[in-house]
This record gives structure tokens, sequence and C-alpha cells, in this order.
């Protein structure tokens, strides 16, 4: 529920509106002419096992308000609460919900673009409703879209490969994915009657998300289930695979932990509360630890299921038509309200502080470093050197640059760089551009703008919807023209005060900056950043 | 967080804007004017003690983002979820924060009435930004008050009475009223710097909040913390009063269920995690059961810090001064969003339907009950008269009787009966009015009818405001000639899609109504309603 200023009635009547699905009947809501169905669930699963599509129903259903989000192993408030507004909501392990909304519904003549908003969160936490960004009421207006957001299984319970333990269990490993394509099919089967067109439907996902995004083109059974892909921030330089031997020992230690053994495996797993699995997977993660491994929350490459992360494992022949757009941010997770090297607004440090910064942070390399930012980044301040974002922009100079060498479809590049005006001026933090691709940024408190989030998110969310329509974003207003990577250089387009393409602009510096594995900084589990300010100890303002 | 559409920067700068409390600098934020601060830390206490103040810090803590929510038991999507939007928020048991709305700061000429909100939830779950009708921008701006709400201990952690087991415990039976206590302690020092007056505090709750704006009058320790006090729905027919050696009989089994003893209770009662403390009480309660009793979380009448439900106990003489508005709604938990006796809209049944359900609810009493409904409310559907609250009205129409026979002060009586949208017609809810006090009226799906809406939060907000500023609310505008409560009658404010005063209106009704111990439903632990609807079952429609 995200309450916006209303001046029209909204119609929650009792048969109306009523859309059929292939299951039974659903009543949603209209909102000033935007039809929404909230909390449809798309399929049941048993713990560990694959998903099924629901089963049928006579009468009608409510789907005004959200299902419940998968259980999380831990819920903080998260360390960017108060940049990324963010909207918590009950856990249940039996996640699998979908939301819609459309202009139109009953009228299988009008077929719109499918938007599906797939959330990030690693592949750990997280929900369709988890940041208020995430509404799609503003994007399906302005683009006459339909817009899908889904929740599915995470963490050990979308993740843990006990396919050991039985039959049922063979694709535990990526039964969260399963969830997802599972959706997809919900989708392909459903979406007409909402007014989508089921043969043009655009994956969208930041983060985890577009982690996920970038998976599903490597899961054949998302094969013909969609048919453009956008990844925000969801490739990470070198990539990482979960190889199924290391995803099984340590879904054997996470047995152990509870006590379990291949015999008593299947009559008492399903029974067992989630916190106890949640506390047995911290045990064996420790028992790994020990043996200097570890094994994260994400898809298992089983070569079967999962064909692994393209970038190692190659981009299967299947999805090389598809479209994307790819991107990244300026700052992500190393900017300037979560580094704070010296007292007061970067903006408004002098010059000498600035040198001493750079001095700190680069050593011998300072002015080279400093020297490619000016280059790359003409109008920013320097200062933002100390901030900048390589992990993420480094994923997707990868990603790009690996994509057109495997002659795969046009991939458009992108770049996202306003600074918020949060501290006097914070470079663009992870999860900064999901507002202005979904039409939202008038409501974020810590980004907006006055006069300038109204024109970018126009930009932007126009060329989100016009990739989505055509494939292509160049359809949208007031968009200078944006052509896809070629081999050998990087056409990016800059999202800022200015909209405009550049090519290779922080090659020199990406060359120059130290190599930082990971974020920098301890993530946690949503919340902890090793530098807690939301509800945390005291800032030294001197 | 609550976000709405901004026109204007919002300004969260560096160190901008600042408030000096007691303890140290507060950051917080300005919004379209209003300065807000969130999760400020008004106490800290040890598990089961009373709280104290905050330490003092050096430097400047951020006040942006709200504080952590007290734990609960157990947190399901509300059953009014839908209704009345909720906002979840992470959960710690170290969870005295509260939150600010101002017009003005570091001005302390300008003394301001300051209006505070105890959220409900019983005394066992809830928070100050559980529900999205809590927001306090808008009432602080159009009132120009400073608005404040407040996060406190609840459940186990709240009301439970272990003062057997040594002395630091004495008061545990209350210490989730005393972290309001601590609360209204911090605004006393330090809500001039806000622009509040801190000899003009209103505190004012509803559901569980107005049972705890009930039980402040009762606490010695509160007085002169506060000046005016507002209950709505927060007072039941008969009250309640938990007698504090059934708490500790209680208390002794959750001790038992923890596997500890009076030896060894002091040493390990803090440690133990907070879901084995719930699981306790849980134990607890089943053994009580099969002795055919129940304890539920609320005060413990223990003579010395609580002076117990005053309409047992009589009205404490120190308090007899405050002037109060009491009041409820025409619904409730009673309303035919919940009981949906016929299908279809209770607007479109039929008047021989009417007449069996009549026939079916009341039996040989139908005709009186109906004739005396067509009295009270001769401009609302006879079928309404299935869905009338009598606990909530019951109990106001008790209070007020014997606080004036008590020879207090002035006491105004209201209802809220205005008909929701939702469904083709919904009877007032319970939270149905919080967003008319609040003028949040605007952004509530399920309730908001154009051009009713508006003018009517006008009329309420204005008839709060008034009161906390005069202890009257008839300076409000467009507010009709509103008379304090007489002896041996009762005239009442109906806030409708016509606003004014009647007298005994509804006597013969609730007269002739059968006496309906509680909601008339399993209201469980935040969520079931006993006939789930959001996110359960199919509802049949034929």
């Amino acid at each position: 529920m995200f309450p916006k200023k209303l001046t029209k009635q909204v119609i929650c009547d009792y048969d109306n509106p009523i859309v059929e699905t292939k299951a039974g009947k659903l009543r949603g809501v209209i909102v000033d002419g935007t039809y929404i169905f909230r909390g449809i669930k798309y399929a049941d699963a048993e713990r560990f096992q694959m998903p099924k599509p629901v089963a049928s129903w006579d009468g009608i259903k409510d789907a005004i308000m959200f299902g419940p989000v998968c259980m999380e192993i831990q819920t903080d408030i998260a360390h960017d609460a108060y940049n990324v507004p963010h909207f918590y909501f009950p856990q249940d392990e039996n996640c699998q919900y979908l939301n819609v909304w459309t202009q139109s519904i009953n009228d299988t003549n009008r077929k719109k673009p499918v938007m599906v908003w797939i959330h990030g969160g690693g592949f750990a936490t997280g929900s369709s409703v988890e940041l208020y960004a995430y509404d799609g009421e503003e994007l399906s207006v302005f683009g006459d879209v339909v817009v899908v957001s889904l929740n599915h299984r995470l963490n050990v319970l979308g993740f843990l490969d006990v396919s050991g333990y039985g039959d049922e269990y063979k694709y535990s490993g990526n039964v969260g994915m399963a969830d997802i394509v599972e959706a997809l099919k919900w989708i392909k089967e459903n979406i007409s009657k909402f007014g989508g067109d089921p043969d043009n439907v655009t994956i969208m996902g930041q983060s985890g998300g577009g982690g996920k995004v970038a998976a599903l083109l490597q899961i054949p059974a998302a094969d013909g289930l969609f048919h453009k892909a956008v990844i925000q921030s969801g490739v990470t330089a070198g990539g990482r695979l979960v190889k199924q031997e290391d995803a099984k020992e340590y879904a054997d230690l996470v047995v152990e932990a509870l006590g379990l053994t291949k015999e008593t495996f299947k009559d008492n797993i399903a029974s067992i509360p989630y916190f106890k699995l949640a506390r047995a997977t911290q045990e064996a993660s420790a028992k790994l630890a020990e043996k200097g491994k570890s094994v994260g929350w994400a898809p298992v490459y089983d070569d079967d299921y999962y064909k692994g992360t393209a970038t190692i494992t190659g981009f299967r022949e299947e999805t090389k038509k598809i479209p994307m757009m790819v991107g990244s941010l300026l700052g992500e997770f190393s900017n300037n309200f979560i580094f704070e090297p010296a007292p007061g607004s970067k903006n408004s440090w002098s010059e000498e502080l600035k040198q001493k910064l750079f001095k700190e942070k680069f050593g011998d390399k300072a002015d080279e470093i400093v020297a490619a930012f000016k280059k790359a980044y003409p109008d920013k301040n320097t200062a933002d050197v100390l901030f900048v974002d390589q992990t993420f922009r480094k994923g997707v100079l990868e990603y790009v640059a690996k994509r057109v060498e495997a002659g795969c479809a046009d991939i458009y590049e992108w770049m996202f760089n306003l600074e918020c005006p949060l501290n006097d001026g914070t470079l663009a933090w992870h999860n900064a551009e999901e507002a202005y691709m979904f039409h939202n940024a008038e409501y974020l408190e810590a980004s907006y703008i006055p006069g300038v989030s109204e024109w970018l998110q126009d930009v932007m969310t126009g060329a989100w919807v016009s990739f989505a329509r055509y494939g292509d974003p160049n359809k949208a207003r007031n968009l200078p023209l944006w052509t896809p990577a070629k081999p050998g250089r990087h056409d990016v387009m800059i999202f800022d005060r200015k909209v405009g393409m550049v090519t290779d602009h922080d090659k020199e510096l990406m060359e120059a900056l130290p190599t930082v594995n990971g974020f920098g900084f301890k993530l946690g589990n949503r919340g902890g950043d090793g530098k807690p300010r939301l509800g945390g100890g005291p800032r030294q303002s001197t």
C-alpha cells in the first residue's frame, strides 16, 4: 500500500473490478483509473520442492492487499532506510504472490507491453513491495504498460541444494528461481486478461534482481517466457558462480546442524520452524568458514536447471536475440553517505583537504586517478572520486563487452549519476535510479530535486518504456540518440542533470582505480553497514 | 516514512536542521516547511526494569528515520490491512523512540500545543508508525501544533509482573506504561526547543492507545506531564482490570516455562531470546486456560504505580481537572467488511432479505431493535443495524457517565459514523476516524470520499486542535456548538456527512441490543479474524 493523495473515488465495489484468471476470479481496486491487483497467488510449493500452479477456486478472491513476503533470516532497519524508503511487510514461507498495475482489463485486443519487476536484496532478502520506488501505478499510467512485481522464495528456502536427499529436492538449489519462472508462466497464461501482451514481456531487476534477470537468461525453463531484459546494478566484475558440489557440501552442514540424516530428512524437513532453519544455516556457514570456504545464496550451477553465470560459462544460444539494457550508478555502495572520511559536506571541503584525502586513499596513484576522474566527469566535484563505485561499473563493462563479443542482440549501456541533495550533496546511491524508471522520483524525500526530478523521470521512464515496447529506447521523448554497444568500445548513456552519450569516458579511471573486491563495507543482512548511522551512535560533526 | 508527492526541496543538510536536546544534538529533516525528527531515543531500559533517560552524547545524532518498534509475539498481515493501511517496521526490544513534527524550532517564545499520539494494538502490538493515518505532518501544518508519537514496550516486555523475582522488577507489570511516562518527561524537558509548550500537552490514543490514555490518568507518576486527554474507541463496557495476584500467577507460569526459578531468574532473564519468551507466554496461557483463567496484556493493578481502571476503582482526584474528549465509531469491529451474513452489498439487499437477517440475528427482538435503530439513525440503511458496534459505544456511555458523576472537568462525547465506500458501502470501522483527526483522509484508498473527506477532516482536525489548544473544541471552524457532558444525559457530536449534536439518540438501541462480550470474532494476534479475507480463501459471491 503506497498511499498517495487522492482526488477521485477509489473503486473497490462488491463485484468490481473483477478479472477471471485461469484459476478463478479476482477482485482488485481502481485507483484514479489504474486497475491494481495486489497479492495474487501464482504458485504453491512444498519446502525445497518445485512450485506448482495454484489450484482453481470458485467465487471471487480478493486481490486488494499485497501478499506476505518471503521469510528473511534477520530483518533490521536497512542501512539505506532513509535514502531509499522501505516498506517492510509480514513474512511467510508461502510467499509466491505477484501484483499487477494496468490501465484496462478484460479487453484482450489491447495488447500492452508487460514490464516485470524482480526485486533486489541479493538472493537473500527483499520483496516486491520492499521499496516505495517499486510502486507500479505511475509507470503503468506514464507508459500505458502492464506492470507486474513478484515475491519468490529467498535464502535457505530458495537456494539450499538438498538434491542429495531425494528426487523431489532435485532442483532445491534453484527453487527460488523456479518460483520466478512459474510467475512468468502465470503471466504468459493470464496477462492478456489484464490488457498485457504475453508475447512482449520485459524482465527488469536491480541489484539481486538484476542478478536474477541475468540468471533467467541462463535457465532453459524460462525460454520464451520473456523477450527483453534490463539489468540495473546487477552484475559485478568477475561474476560469481556457486558450484553444485560446494552448494551440496554447505547443505550437508545445514542438515547436520538440524540434527537430521539422509534417512530422517524427508519425514522431518517440512515441519521444522523457519527460525531453526535460519540458525542452522548460520552454524553451517561458521563450519564452512573454518575450512576457509563460503557459499552465498545464489542459483546453483547444476548445468541442468541453471546453466551458470554467462560471463563465465557463456551466453546461451537461445537467449542471444534478447535485447538488453544494462547499467549502474556513480556512487552505489561507495557513496559519501556511507563513507565519511572527513567532517562536513564533501562539497564544502577545501582543495587542501581534498588533496590530503586523495593521498590517503590512493597514495602514489592519487594524481593519475584524479586526472582520470576529471576527464571522465569534468562537471563533478573532484571529491567525488573518493566515492566512485567500481564493483558494479566494472561488472557492466565486462558483461556488455562479453555479450557484444558473443554476437548477441542490441545491448544498451547506461549510468545514473545524478547527485542527490542529502547532506548537501551525495553521490547516486545503490537503488537511486529506480524511482526514475518507475516515475516515482517526486515521492522520495532524500533524492527529490524540484525541477530536475520531474523531467529526468520523464526521460528515463520514457526510455525504459520505449525499450519494453520496441526493444529500443530511442522512441522516448527528449532522449538523445542512444546507440547500442559495439565491439571494443563503450558507448554509455549518462542520466544526470544533463542526459547524453559518451564513449569510453571512464576507461582510464576504471583501469587506474585499485580493485576493490565486493562493496568495501560489511553489508550484513539488510542493515548494518559497518558504520551504522540510522538509530546508531552519534556522528561527530567536529 | 510516508512518501508524499513533493514539490519543494527537502532539507537534510549536513548541519541543518539541528535541535539541541538535553542529552545532545539531533539532526532532522525539513519537508515542505515541516520540521520532522524521527526515531529520537527517549529512554533506555533493562528487560523488565524501569526506563531511564538516555545518556548524553557529543556530536550530532541523526533523527531522520524512525526507530525500531517493539517486538511482537507474531506479526501477520493485519485483518484490516487494506481498510487501514499499515506500515510494518523492524522490531527490537530496545524500542523507546519518539517522533516529532513541528512548524518551528529553536524559538522558545513560540509555545504551541503539543499533541501526543499513543498508538493502539491493545497493550500487545502496534507502533507509532503502524498506520499511515498516524503521520503527523498534515496535523502539524493544519493546526500549527507540535505532534509527537512514540513507541514503547508491549506484551511480555511491557506487562509481565515478575515483581516477585527481585526489587529491580518491582514495576515490571507496568514498565510498558512507564516508558510512556518517560516519553512524557522527555517532552516536558525538551519540547520547547521544538516550539512546543510543555505546559499544554494533550495525550490522545485510539483502541489500546485510548486504553493507555485512560491508564495514564490513573498513574501518579504521570501527574503534571499532560493537561488534556482524548480517548478514541479505547474504553469498553464494564472495563477490565488485571489484578496483581493474577498477573503474578501468570508470570510464575511463564518463568516456569522458561525453566527458571527464583534463584536463577536474575542471572539469566536478560539474555533469553525474545522468541523463547514469547513461546513461554503461550505455554503459560495454555496452562492458565486449563484452570479456566486468562490474563491479557494490560497495566497491572498494584494500587501503587497504577491505580486501576477508573470506572472500577474510581477517578483520581489529581486528574479530575483534565478536560477530555471520548468517542467511538458506528461499526468498529462489527462492520460489514468483517461480517457478511448474505452475498452482495448490504446497500443492495432487498427489504425481504433484510427482514430475514434481522430475524436471524435478533429473533423476537428484531422489530424493537430495528425501530430503535431507525430512531437513532434515520438517514442510515436499516441493514446497518446488523453491524452496529456496542462494545466501544457502551464503554463510552459508561466512562462519560461515571466521569460526569465524579464531578470532573468538561468531557466531550462523540461518534464517527461516516460510511466508507469500500464494498459499495461499509460502516465506519475501528480506526477509520484517525485519518480525519490527523488530516490524512485524502491518503486512504478504502475510505476516501471526494468532496466529503476534505471538509470533514477540516472540521474534525479543527475540533481536535481546538481542544488541544484551549481544552474546548468549539473554536474550530464550521463546527456546530458542542456542549460538554451533563449528568443523566448523553449529548453526542456526530461526525458523518452531516456534523451535529444529538441527545440520547441511541439510548433505546443500546438497551435493546443483546449484549456481546468482546468483539464478536476472534481478533487473534494482529490478523486472523475468524473469517480471513486478505490473502485467504475465496469469497463466495453467489
